[in-house]
């Protein structure tokens, strides 16, 4: 690699302050939520960079940054399955988006309703608050 | 830096059907939500490692991988507000987790709820499902 990675801002029409407050990685990425609005369900977990957050932020529907492809990807174009923007909220770091939205369709591209029924769940011991 | 990025599963007790299934970044880190398990609540978003992961399935409490302080981190040994394991799930690409929790006290380092109470609500045109 002959480029130094991106750490800083790059251009975008997102605005200054949403800029600043943004903690990116080594890629430019951050975090984004995926969760259904009303009932709470957590569909996913994808990237975005500042360009594919402020399309998010103006278009009413989510794009992420694809990292496999490489590309800009607008869910639902070529799937139907469209995540119709109803909140994003950003964490107290920066690094984390919460976005809440209305689903149609599947939300995993393995045809479950979330990524996480297609992943599974994994074998953990329970923690129990105790009693006061 | 003179060692090579980490991107191989390192040495844990964790199973190995589940070392495989995991997808590491370059610091060898996958996402972690952390959601209320009763409400539905997502109340923050952490970062993990095998060896964090191994100890949240068996411990019955969540353990993080700090990125800035580049140490484990079981949340609630310094501050009290413990998170309690009620589930994990692994996404269908192996790279981000959902944990369902019970969380004791506030999520966030900054006294709110949830960290994305603290980080604060981005404005954002709605979208709306086309009446069928």
């Amino acid at each position: 690699m002959t480029t130094p990675l991106q750490t800083a801002a790059p251009q975008t029409s997102l605005d200054p302050a949403i800029v600043a407050q943004l903690k990116r990685d080594e890629n430019g990425l951050f975090a984004a939520i995926i969760q259904q609005f009303d009932s709470k369900e957590v569909l996913m977990l994808g990237w975005m960079n500042d360009e594919a957050l402020g399309r998010t932020l103006t278009e009413g529907r989510v794009t992420f940054w694809s990292r496999s492809r490489q590309e800009y990807w607008r869910k639902g174009d070529t799937s139907g399955h469209y995540q119709y923007v109803k909140s994003v909220s950003i964490d107290c770091d920066g690094d984390a988006l919460l976005v809440q939205v209305d689903q149609v369709g599947a939300a995993c591209h393995t045809g479950t309703p979330t990524c996480f029924e297609a992943g599974g769940v994994l074998p953990a011991v329970s923690g129990t608050r105790p009693v006061e």
